[in-house]
Protein backbone atom coordinates (compact mmCIF):
# COMPACT_ATOMS: atom_id res chain seq x y z
CA UNK A 1 0.00 0.00 0.00
CA UNK A 2 1.43 3.22 -0.75
CA UNK A 3 2.15 5.44 2.33
CA UNK A 4 -0.22 9.05 3.02
CA UNK A 5 2.79 11.26 2.85
CA UNK A 6 5.85 12.14 0.42
CA UNK A 7 8.22 12.08 3.45
CA UNK A 8 6.83 8.68 4.46
CA UNK A 9 6.92 7.38 0.93
CA UNK A 10 9.99 8.53 0.65
CA UNK A 11 11.57 6.45 3.29
CA UNK A 12 9.76 3.49 2.08
CA UNK A 13 11.61 3.70 -1.04
CA UNK A 14 15.00 4.16 0.82
CA UNK A 15 13.76 1.09 2.84
CA UNK A 16 12.96 -0.51 -0.63
CA UNK A 17 15.92 0.19 -2.33
CA UNK A 18 18.56 -0.69 0.07
CA UNK A 19 16.65 -4.52 1.14
CA UNK A 20 17.09 -4.83 -2.47
CA UNK A 21 20.51 -3.80 -2.65
CA UNK A 22 20.03 -0.83 -5.37
CA UNK A 23 21.20 2.45 -5.40
CA UNK A 24 19.61 5.50 -6.55
CA UNK A 25 20.38 8.83 -8.63
CA UNK A 26 18.45 11.57 -9.80
CA UNK A 27 18.69 13.78 -12.75
CA UNK A 28 16.95 17.23 -12.27
CA UNK A 29 15.78 20.03 -14.25
CA UNK A 30 13.33 22.42 -13.58
CA UNK A 31 13.01 20.56 -10.16
CA UNK A 32 16.73 21.83 -9.32
CA UNK A 33 17.77 19.96 -6.32
CA UNK A 34 14.18 19.33 -4.54
CA UNK A 35 14.09 16.00 -5.88
CA UNK A 36 17.45 15.05 -4.52
CA UNK A 37 16.33 17.29 -1.23
CA UNK A 38 13.47 14.28 -1.02
CA UNK A 39 15.87 11.96 -0.35
CA UNK A 40 19.11 13.71 1.16
CA UNK A 41 16.68 14.91 3.91
CA UNK A 42 15.63 11.89 4.91
CA UNK A 43 18.41 10.37 7.88
CA UNK A 44 20.42 7.45 6.54
CA UNK A 45 19.59 8.41 3.06
CA UNK A 46 23.18 7.67 2.32
CA UNK A 47 22.43 3.49 2.53
CA UNK A 48 20.71 4.45 -0.94
CA UNK A 49 21.19 7.77 -2.60
CA UNK A 50 24.62 8.36 -4.17
CA UNK A 51 23.87 11.50 -5.96
CA UNK A 52 22.52 13.91 -8.49
CA UNK A 53 23.15 15.82 -11.72
CA UNK A 54 21.12 18.98 -11.82
CA UNK A 55 21.77 19.88 -15.54
CA UNK A 56 19.64 22.68 -16.02
CA UNK A 57 21.43 23.89 -18.81
CA UNK A 58 20.11 21.76 -21.96
CA UNK A 59 23.85 21.16 -23.46
CA UNK A 60 24.53 19.44 -19.82
CA UNK A 61 21.98 16.32 -20.49
CA UNK A 62 24.13 15.65 -22.96
CA UNK A 63 27.47 15.98 -21.77
CA UNK A 64 26.68 15.03 -17.73
CA UNK A 65 23.83 12.52 -19.21
CA UNK A 66 24.32 11.34 -22.29
CA UNK A 67 21.01 12.13 -23.67
CA UNK A 68 21.34 12.61 -27.64
CA UNK A 69 22.79 15.86 -28.95
CA UNK A 70 20.30 15.38 -32.11
CA UNK A 71 16.75 14.54 -30.15
CA UNK A 72 17.63 17.71 -27.50
CA UNK A 73 18.34 19.60 -30.56
CA UNK A 74 14.88 17.98 -32.52
CA UNK A 75 12.81 18.07 -29.83
CA UNK A 76 13.64 20.37 -26.84
CA UNK A 77 14.70 19.47 -23.75
CA UNK A 78 10.83 18.97 -22.57
CA UNK A 79 10.65 15.79 -24.22
CA UNK A 80 9.39 12.19 -23.12
CA UNK A 81 12.33 10.44 -24.74
CA UNK A 82 14.77 13.10 -23.22
CA UNK A 83 13.54 12.15 -19.69
CA UNK A 84 13.86 8.80 -20.17
CA UNK A 85 17.73 9.17 -21.19
CA UNK A 86 17.85 11.51 -18.33
CA UNK A 87 16.85 8.29 -15.84
CA UNK A 88 19.14 6.04 -17.60
CA UNK A 89 21.99 8.49 -18.17
CA UNK A 90 22.26 9.83 -14.29
CA UNK A 91 22.90 5.72 -13.69
CA UNK A 92 25.88 5.55 -15.70
CA UNK A 93 26.76 9.17 -14.44
CA UNK A 94 26.73 8.36 -10.98
CA UNK A 95 28.29 5.19 -10.62
CA UNK A 96 31.58 5.08 -9.35
CA UNK A 97 34.74 3.04 -10.60
CA UNK A 98 38.13 2.21 -9.86
CA UNK A 99 40.12 2.93 -12.70
CA UNK A 100 38.41 1.10 -15.76
CA UNK A 101 35.72 -1.05 -13.66
CA UNK A 102 32.63 -0.03 -12.67
CA UNK A 103 32.65 -0.97 -9.13
CA UNK A 104 29.05 0.04 -8.09
CA UNK A 105 26.44 0.19 -10.70
CA UNK A 106 23.32 2.61 -9.83
CA UNK A 107 20.55 0.74 -9.86
CA UNK A 108 17.71 3.39 -9.61
CA UNK A 109 17.40 6.68 -11.72
CA UNK A 110 14.77 9.27 -11.65
CA UNK A 111 14.84 12.40 -14.05
CA UNK A 112 12.40 15.35 -14.36
CA UNK A 113 12.35 17.67 -17.38
CA UNK A 114 9.53 20.26 -17.54
CA UNK A 115 8.56 24.38 -18.08
CA UNK A 116 9.22 25.41 -14.67
CA UNK A 117 7.46 29.26 -15.90
CA UNK A 118 6.58 31.94 -15.73
CA UNK A 119 7.20 32.21 -19.38
CA UNK A 120 6.48 29.03 -21.43
CA UNK A 121 9.73 27.54 -22.79
CA UNK A 122 11.24 29.70 -25.04
CA UNK A 123 12.40 26.86 -27.94
CA UNK A 124 9.14 25.49 -28.22
CA UNK A 125 6.47 27.15 -26.43
CA UNK A 126 5.18 24.60 -24.28
CA UNK A 127 3.71 25.94 -21.49
CA UNK A 128 4.39 26.31 -17.96
CA UNK A 129 3.65 23.14 -15.94
CA UNK A 130 4.61 20.88 -19.41
CA UNK A 131 6.65 18.06 -17.41
CA UNK A 132 7.95 14.75 -18.13
CA UNK A 133 9.14 12.43 -15.34
CA UNK A 134 10.91 9.33 -15.75
CA UNK A 135 12.12 6.52 -13.69
CA UNK A 136 14.66 3.63 -15.07
CA UNK A 137 15.02 0.69 -12.31
CA UNK A 138 16.66 -2.12 -13.49
CA UNK A 139 15.14 -3.21 -16.70
CA UNK A 140 11.98 -1.36 -16.36
CA UNK A 141 10.96 2.36 -17.74
CA UNK A 142 8.21 4.67 -17.05
CA UNK A 143 7.81 7.83 -18.24
CA UNK A 144 4.92 9.98 -17.92
CA UNK A 145 3.84 13.65 -19.03
CA UNK A 146 2.35 15.93 -16.42
CA UNK A 147 -0.21 18.81 -17.14
CA UNK A 148 0.63 21.29 -13.61
CA UNK A 149 -1.41 24.27 -12.44
CA UNK A 150 0.52 27.21 -10.21
CA UNK A 151 3.08 28.72 -10.08
CA UNK A 152 6.91 28.36 -10.33
CA UNK A 153 7.28 26.78 -6.85
CA UNK A 154 3.89 24.83 -6.78
CA UNK A 155 4.48 23.61 -10.15
CA UNK A 156 8.61 22.57 -9.20
CA UNK A 157 6.92 21.08 -5.87
CA UNK A 158 4.13 18.76 -7.65
CA UNK A 159 6.61 17.25 -10.46
CA UNK A 160 8.93 16.02 -7.43
CA UNK A 161 5.96 14.58 -5.85
CA UNK A 162 4.86 12.80 -9.38
CA UNK A 163 8.26 11.84 -9.56
CA UNK A 164 8.49 9.78 -6.22
CA UNK A 165 5.04 8.12 -6.88
CA UNK A 166 5.92 6.89 -9.96
CA UNK A 167 9.27 5.74 -8.52
CA UNK A 168 7.39 3.83 -6.05
CA UNK A 169 4.83 2.44 -8.86
CA UNK A 170 7.87 0.79 -10.83
CA UNK A 171 9.23 -1.43 -7.48
CA UNK A 172 5.99 -2.88 -8.01
CA UNK A 173 6.12 -3.47 -11.88
CA UNK A 174 9.64 -4.85 -11.09
CA UNK A 175 8.08 -7.73 -9.41
CA UNK A 176 8.61 -6.86 -5.83
CA UNK A 177 5.81 -6.41 -3.02
CA UNK B 1 25.36 46.30 1.02
CA UNK B 2 24.19 42.72 1.23
CA UNK B 3 20.30 42.75 0.80
CA UNK B 4 18.39 41.84 3.74
CA UNK B 5 17.11 37.96 3.15
CA UNK B 6 18.10 35.36 1.13
CA UNK B 7 15.77 34.96 -1.96
CA UNK B 8 16.75 38.56 -2.20
CA UNK B 9 20.35 38.48 -1.89
CA UNK B 10 20.63 35.63 -4.40
CA UNK B 11 18.25 37.77 -6.73
CA UNK B 12 21.03 40.54 -6.47
CA UNK B 13 24.07 37.79 -7.03
CA UNK B 14 21.91 37.01 -10.58
CA UNK B 15 22.10 40.70 -11.83
CA UNK B 16 25.92 40.58 -10.28
CA UNK B 17 27.10 37.45 -12.80
CA UNK B 18 24.83 38.44 -15.27
CA UNK B 19 26.43 42.04 -15.65
CA UNK B 20 29.92 40.64 -15.80
CA UNK B 21 28.80 37.57 -18.10
CA UNK B 22 29.67 34.67 -15.62
CA UNK B 23 27.71 31.66 -15.28
CA UNK B 24 27.36 29.46 -12.13
CA UNK B 25 27.24 25.85 -10.97
CA UNK B 26 26.87 24.23 -7.50
CA UNK B 27 28.52 21.29 -5.65
CA UNK B 28 27.05 19.77 -3.16
CA UNK B 29 27.29 17.13 -0.25
CA UNK B 30 25.20 17.70 2.92
CA UNK B 31 23.05 19.97 1.61
CA UNK B 32 21.99 17.67 -1.16
CA UNK B 33 20.05 20.04 -3.67
CA UNK B 34 18.60 22.83 -1.58
CA UNK B 35 21.84 24.88 -2.87
CA UNK B 36 20.53 24.51 -6.51
CA UNK B 37 17.22 24.95 -5.49
CA UNK B 38 18.09 28.10 -4.01
CA UNK B 39 18.91 29.38 -8.06
CA UNK B 40 16.63 27.46 -9.48
CA UNK B 41 13.41 28.90 -7.78
CA UNK B 42 14.26 32.52 -9.02
CA UNK B 43 12.64 33.11 -12.27
CA UNK B 44 15.28 33.60 -14.86
CA UNK B 45 17.70 32.06 -13.10
CA UNK B 46 19.20 30.41 -16.43
CA UNK B 47 20.96 33.61 -17.25
CA UNK B 48 23.04 32.65 -14.65
CA UNK B 49 22.81 29.16 -13.34
CA UNK B 50 23.93 26.51 -15.75
CA UNK B 51 23.62 23.07 -13.37
CA UNK B 52 25.11 21.47 -10.22
CA UNK B 53 26.49 18.16 -9.11
CA UNK B 54 25.20 16.37 -5.70
CA UNK B 55 28.22 14.42 -4.89
CA UNK B 56 26.86 13.04 -1.83
CA UNK B 57 28.50 9.19 -1.90
CA UNK B 58 32.32 10.79 -1.82
CA UNK B 59 33.22 8.57 -4.39
CA UNK B 60 31.57 10.90 -6.99
CA UNK B 61 33.39 13.89 -5.43
CA UNK B 62 36.34 12.24 -7.44
CA UNK B 63 34.99 10.49 -10.18
CA UNK B 64 32.41 13.48 -10.93
CA UNK B 65 34.01 16.67 -9.31
CA UNK B 66 37.83 15.66 -9.71
CA UNK B 67 38.62 15.92 -6.06
CA UNK B 68 42.00 14.45 -5.67
CA UNK B 69 41.87 10.90 -4.78
CA UNK B 70 44.43 11.24 -1.71
CA UNK B 71 42.93 13.65 0.02
CA UNK B 72 39.56 12.13 0.20
CA UNK B 73 40.94 9.29 1.54
CA UNK B 74 43.72 10.63 4.29
CA UNK B 75 41.57 13.64 5.04
CA UNK B 76 37.68 12.16 4.71
CA UNK B 77 34.99 14.65 2.83
CA UNK B 78 34.50 17.11 5.33
CA UNK B 79 37.88 19.10 5.00
CA UNK B 80 38.51 22.86 3.48
CA UNK B 81 40.63 21.52 0.74
CA UNK B 82 37.81 18.87 -0.42
CA UNK B 83 35.36 21.98 -0.79
CA UNK B 84 37.71 24.20 -2.15
CA UNK B 85 38.40 21.18 -5.14
CA UNK B 86 34.86 20.64 -5.58
CA UNK B 87 34.03 24.28 -6.23
CA UNK B 88 36.70 24.52 -8.62
CA UNK B 89 35.80 21.30 -10.25
CA UNK B 90 32.21 21.57 -10.52
CA UNK B 91 33.13 24.75 -12.72
CA UNK B 92 35.30 22.33 -15.27
CA UNK B 93 32.19 19.62 -14.79
CA UNK B 94 29.73 21.74 -15.85
CA UNK B 95 31.01 23.66 -18.89
CA UNK B 96 30.06 23.26 -22.05
CA UNK B 97 31.90 21.70 -24.98
CA UNK B 98 31.59 21.34 -28.40
CA UNK B 99 33.70 18.40 -29.32
CA UNK B 100 37.25 19.05 -27.76
CA UNK B 101 36.69 22.87 -27.39
CA UNK B 102 35.30 23.78 -24.38
CA UNK B 103 32.63 26.94 -25.62
CA UNK B 104 31.22 28.42 -22.23
CA UNK B 105 33.62 28.21 -18.60
CA UNK B 106 31.36 28.47 -15.69
CA UNK B 107 33.17 31.33 -14.12
CA UNK B 108 31.26 30.72 -10.35
CA UNK B 109 31.86 27.59 -8.53
CA UNK B 110 29.97 27.22 -4.99
CA UNK B 111 30.46 23.68 -2.66
CA UNK B 112 29.16 22.23 0.48
CA UNK B 113 30.91 19.66 2.29
CA UNK B 114 29.39 19.06 5.69
CA UNK B 115 27.86 16.44 8.66
CA UNK B 116 24.33 17.08 8.12
CA UNK B 117 23.58 14.57 10.90
CA UNK B 118 22.12 13.25 13.17
CA UNK B 119 25.53 11.03 13.73
CA UNK B 120 28.72 12.20 13.64
CA UNK B 121 30.49 11.09 10.53
CA UNK B 122 31.21 7.78 10.44
CA UNK B 123 35.11 8.11 8.95
CA UNK B 124 36.39 11.06 11.24
CA UNK B 125 34.02 11.51 14.09
CA UNK B 126 33.48 14.93 13.41
CA UNK B 127 30.28 16.03 15.14
CA UNK B 128 27.00 17.02 12.98
CA UNK B 129 27.14 20.74 12.28
CA UNK B 130 30.51 20.65 11.02
CA UNK B 131 30.24 21.88 7.42
CA UNK B 132 32.87 23.60 5.40
CA UNK B 133 31.74 25.84 2.76
CA UNK B 134 33.95 27.17 -0.83
CA UNK B 135 33.49 29.72 -3.36
CA UNK B 136 35.55 29.53 -6.95
CA UNK B 137 35.07 32.86 -8.33
CA UNK B 138 37.14 34.22 -11.31
CA UNK B 139 40.52 33.84 -9.78
CA UNK B 140 39.30 34.13 -5.85
CA UNK B 141 38.83 31.00 -3.77
CA UNK B 142 37.47 31.03 -0.18
CA UNK B 143 36.65 28.42 2.30
CA UNK B 144 34.90 28.40 5.31
CA UNK B 145 34.66 26.61 8.52
CA UNK B 146 30.99 26.16 10.03
CA UNK B 147 29.62 25.03 13.45
CA UNK B 148 26.05 24.58 13.39
CA UNK B 149 23.58 23.97 15.69
CA UNK B 150 19.80 22.14 15.34
CA UNK B 151 18.41 19.29 13.43
CA UNK B 152 19.69 17.70 10.17
CA UNK B 153 16.99 19.99 8.91
CA UNK B 154 18.33 23.35 10.23
CA UNK B 155 22.23 22.18 9.52
CA UNK B 156 21.44 22.05 5.59
CA UNK B 157 19.46 25.16 5.51
CA UNK B 158 21.93 27.27 7.58
CA UNK B 159 24.85 26.00 5.27
CA UNK B 160 22.98 27.08 2.04
CA UNK B 161 21.81 30.68 3.75
CA UNK B 162 26.10 31.10 4.60
CA UNK B 163 27.42 29.83 1.41
CA UNK B 164 25.02 32.25 -0.55
CA UNK B 165 26.82 35.08 1.92
CA UNK B 166 30.41 33.87 0.82
CA UNK B 167 29.64 34.34 -2.95
CA UNK B 168 28.31 37.81 -2.31
CA UNK B 169 31.50 38.43 -0.60
CA UNK B 170 33.70 37.25 -2.95
CA UNK B 171 32.48 39.18 -5.55
CA UNK B 172 33.79 42.50 -3.45
CA UNK B 173 36.80 40.55 -3.28
CA UNK B 174 37.03 40.13 -7.59
CA UNK B 175 37.03 43.90 -7.54
CA UNK B 176 33.12 44.21 -8.31
CA UNK B 177 31.23 46.90 -6.16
Amino acid sequence: MKPANDRELVARIIERAASRGLTLAVAESLTGGLLADAFVSVPGASRVFTGGIVAYDTALKHSLLGVDAAVLRERGPVDGEVARQMALGVRTACSTSHGEAVTERVGIGVATTGVAGPDPDAQTGQPAGTVWIAVSLGAVERQQLLALDGDRSSIRTAAVAAAIVLLWECFDADGDS
